[in-house]
């Protein structure tokens, strides 16, 4: 069955205040809510990705398999002393989340010619050569954001344990929405 | 005066196999050309980018100013064995191009996800999360691709000396017809 490409999400998550939790966060949660479900474990683990790790885990909620169409790329800035920092954020992937996921690592010093549909990151305020990125970025609070007050329709996680999956979920709705409009439109209905 | 965004081009340049001759043979080919013109000396250079090093040059042919409207990211894939070649690849960036180009380094192993018009790089196929990036991919020609025959309408470069500004003009003619287009049928006529 061909699956619609709006109801497929990629997610980019951002590494230095955000994806540090993001192992012990979603993960342990993730298990916890279905200890009895396969999963892979910590030390033998070799591709941590929605449809690695993820696939092999019970869908979100009351959509069975949705996350296995989240694709999750890491995405992260070199400081401009980079000489330690990009080999070390290397191996961290490697280390925590498996080979695979090195592959789905991306470097850049601007995340906005980076396409994807959400972006996970806890600088406020996110700038580069795209006037128009495509994705919708979602803060991740830490200490150095919370006290700002976001302006509609801006949207935040409040940390892992927060209702991420209602976030990806509601972007879903929103792109199948947008593709069944695009395709009446153009029909001419 | 507002700049159309059909107008503003963004390039990815992939750096082995490609970018290795780009210092040599585009910077050389521009000082040959306009001898007189004021540019900077590969010593002090700082910040080699299309709105920084190319401003101060001519800009292409019969388009003054074009080449300013460019904007160039450097794209390469790291190897699996990423340990000693991606701090390589910052150096040489910042070694040869300055370090205001290390903020234009884009290291992914996925170009798909990459948002841009085109995207230079020997690779014959490239392909990845994105079934349909937002770049064109013009081949850059090596020994290991120069025998492939492309399909219409898929084009190659040869090599810097070849005709790089008549490819980057014909994308940005192309871009601002695709946008009038879209203008008139927004507008119902
Ligand atoms: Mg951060
Ligand atoms: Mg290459």
């Amino acid at each position: 069955m061909a699956v619609s490409t709006a109801s497929r999400l990629r997610v980019l998550v951002d590494m230095d205040g955000v994806l540090a939790d993001f192992e012990g966060g979603v993960l342990r949660h993730f298990l916890a809510r279905y200890p009895g479900e396969p999963h892979v474990e910590l030390a033998e683990r070799r591709g941590f990705s929605g449809r690695g790790q993820y696939r092999r885990l019970r869908g979100a909620g009351s959509q069975p398999g949705a996350l296995w169409l989240t694709e999750v790329f890491i995405c992260t800035s070199p400081l401009m002393k980079y000489e330690h920092c990009i080999l070390e954020k290397y191996s961290w992937v490697e280390k925590y989340l498996g080979p695979k996921f090195v592959e789905r690592l991306i470097l850049t010093g601007d995340k906005t010619v980076v396409s994807a549909d959400l972006l996970v990151d806890d600088k406020d305020t996110i700038k580069g050569a795209e006037p128009k990125p495509s994705w919708e970025h979602i803060l991740f609070t830490c200490c150095h954001n919370k006290h700002l007050e976001l302006q509609t329709p801006r949207r935040r996680l409040q940390s892992w344990a927060d209702d991420w999956r209602g976030i990806v979920e509601s972007k879903r709705r929103s792109n199948v929405e947008k593709e069944c409009y695009a395709s009446l439109t153009a029909n001419g209905n």
